[in-house]
């Protein structure tokens, strides 16, 4: 007979089976026609071809002389050639507003059109303007300082795949290839739900409340892996007010996240009233990874359900390991969880732990002459200040041991991270 | 004499000459009391440190039984001690609720306060239940599974220092300590103004005109600097318009940056309207870096004007050495340009030039096998092909040629150039 209170018994997956199930959950969202002004961030839900040649015409890469490059072959410092400007092109001149015939040339600013007839362009600091004629002293190859139509994109090449995360410079390209629109991945609805008796909103904390801090934490994590944060505030310990309010997330969301009461206390009602719903319920619960044990989800009514645990080194490692693959995994991208990883060395020795669990173990990582080094952060479960002072976290196998300077992959909390990076090599106003 | 149109000399300065006169225009842009909800990404105006001990009270780490371990001394399986239920505590109990004897034990999930007279607990499943009473067949440490008040955070510790970039759990650590605004610096507000006769706004674009696409990029890059992009239009290149539209954004913004324009052709007249302002007027223009040379700024009514040139390569390296870091001075923070810096192999040789000038030098960054591979991406000074081919670029002193091999230093275009990284060692759903 157990003690008081313990309902159940966690029945712990490999993480990599926990992962493989969490996959077969995928559900389609479908897409969203976004303004190009609106796109960045967002995940391409369809290749993009160009329906254009970019430039469109030849153009000039430099404020200079549009001429025939045949008509320099024998310029030289002793013997100059000389040229009759006849007009001016600028970037907005159609491109068949003049043309040139031999020993003529027209002054074109950069980015303006070539004339029809001329091959090249001299820069404007090459040539000397006497009596409305250029003096050329050297020679000009053909094709010298233009950009020829369609030798940065040739229309009907791929410029955009399926699943991509649109950057700024993807977004200026597509301007500048005449699209305005894209399509892309709706944006997954996520529902946090606190759960715990002991929680406080934050605006009705008093002074020696427990804030639902956690909750916080996830919906911005949610938000940088692209993801729209519901949070439902805090529930009690109670089964049908649990239960009451992931109904309620039901309706809004496509995901829904609770912290707490996943493990196998008394007050542990969650993984309860997920099963109330009815099958499948409940499909993983517990992890062979600590902290982050009793991490688990479920499916009700087709939408996952992921339990996170409600001590803080839980609720991050089951955050990072479960809900963010699968954040990002309904988000439509072609890539993992959407947080860097960077590869580090180890800064001081790690001792393996005699546990058959593998280890989520949290670093700091610093660059020190251009080499990245993780230091372990350990504290107790219940340790926030741990996760101020790392920056990002190791996986490592059970029975494992780290030696000071061994290599290790590192994933960083987030793209955030960086800002706050000591990043040498860069511009420091300090 | 020199050719039609040419009207301004450069007067080229090395970069970290440029850098400190860009430092010197640095004004405070004052601060202002977020929410906590809104904080993420903002800078921290203020240190900031704890007025609690974090946890409050001692607190169990586990699901089980507090008790005194001095009752435990001589439990051993041959010899179990039995102690006595007297009490349940959860984490919302108040800490006072109760207390225990000698020979008493209270039940306490993972997170409620330790009884009084407790100074440890055992784990639930170490225990066995019976009529009230629990047995204990080891020897429980003092403080085993106990989180000491103030363990994690001691009151009066710093937490945050003014200047640090607020990330998630940062947040939910200042909640945590019962802070529920936070004071920040505000964000800077930069105006963009696109110049060219040859523009169109992209919702007027015909198949034929050129996008002020680059006008887009450079708002998305600076939204994603944690500043406030303005988007002013498109100016035709007369001197008359563009002073007006400066005007116009002296109104509106801390910063103004124009795009294209501040060569030195005769339709290049920005500088003549930031001159036209009168003293300082333009402080730079030219730094001895390519592309971006053309790039400068100066001073209107104490506020920075960038001129960033308007043939893309030229564009980003000038966004990049001289807008990237002012941006950062304004937003606060005490760290540099704002962008991730990481160390890359090269994947093959790069030869020098041979110009005096520095080389601003795109590259493609890869991860395999764990080590990060740096492809150079080269092309035309109006390629933007090659900023979607790239995530990231290196600044390479003159006449320095790079080996296959050889370490370099890689700038990463932004944040979400993660979000498009094929990251080895994540979890990918392909």
């Amino acid at each position: 007979m157990y003690g008081t209170g313990q309902k159940r018994v966690l029945k712990l997956v490999p993480y990599s089976e926990a992962l493989k199930k969490l996959q077969a959950l995928h559900v389609n969202l479908g897409y969203e026609t976004v303004s190009l002004e609106r796109a960045v961030g967002r995940v391409s839900a369809e290749d993009v071809t160009s329906k254009l040649d970019i430039p469109q015409t030849d153009r000039s890469l430099v404020d200079g002389y549009a001429l025939k490059s045949e008509d320099t072959l024998n310029a030289s410092l002793e013997n100059p050639v000389t040229l009759k400007v006849v007009g001016k092109l600028y970037p907005s001149s159609p491109p068949t507003e003049c043309s040139i015939l031999t020993k003529q040339t027209v002054y074109v600013t950069c980015g303006a059109p070539i004339p029809r007839g001329a091959d090249s362009v001299i820069k404007i600091e090459n040539t000397v303007l006497r009596d409305g004629e250029i003096e050329i002293r050297h020679v000009i190859k053909p094709g010298e300082n233009v950009a020829q139509a369609g030798e940065d994109i040739r229309m009907g090449s791929l410029v955009l795949k399926k699943g991509e995360v649109l950057r700024p410079q993807d977004v200026g390209f597509l301007a500048g290839i005449g699209v305005k629109t894209v399509k892309v991945f709706k944006k997954p609805r996520v529902a946090v739900i606190a759960t715990g008796d002991e929680l406080f909103e934050l605006s009705k904390l008093n002074s020696t409340g427990i804030a639902d801090n956690y909750a916080l934490i996830v919906s911005s994590l949610i938000s940088e892996l692209g993801g729209i944060a519901i949070r439902m505030g805090i529930v009690p310990d109670e089964l049908s007010e649990i239960r009451g309010k992931i109904n309620e997330a039901l309706e809004e969301a496509d995901i829904i996240v609770t912290i707490g009461g996943c493990s196998v206390g008394e007050k542990d009602l969650v993984p309860d009233a997920i099963d109330s719903f009815g099958k499948p319920g409940i499909i993983v619960h517990g992890i062979r990874v600590k902290p982050g044990k009793v991490t688990g989800f479920g499916v009700i009514k087709g939408k996952p359900v992921v339990m996170l645990p409600g001590l803080i080194a839980s609720t991050i490692a089951g955050f990072y390991l479960i809900l963010a693959p699968l954040v990002s995994l309904y988000r439509g991208s072609i890539e993992g969880n959407g947080f860097p990883i960077i590869n580090a060395k180890m800064n001081r020795d790690l001792e393996a732990d005699n546990s058959s669990l593998w280890r989520f173990i949290t670093v700091h990582v610093r660059r020190v002459n251009s080499i990245f080094f993780a230091e372990p952060i350990l504290g107790g479960a219940s340790s926030l200040s741990r996760f101020i002072k790392s920056n990002g976290f190791i996986l490592l196998p059970p029975k494992k041991a780290l030696e000071k300077g061994e290599e290790v992959n590192v994933t960083m909390f987030s793209n955030e991270e960086f800002n706050r990076f000591i990043c040498e090599g860069a511009v420091t106003w300090r």
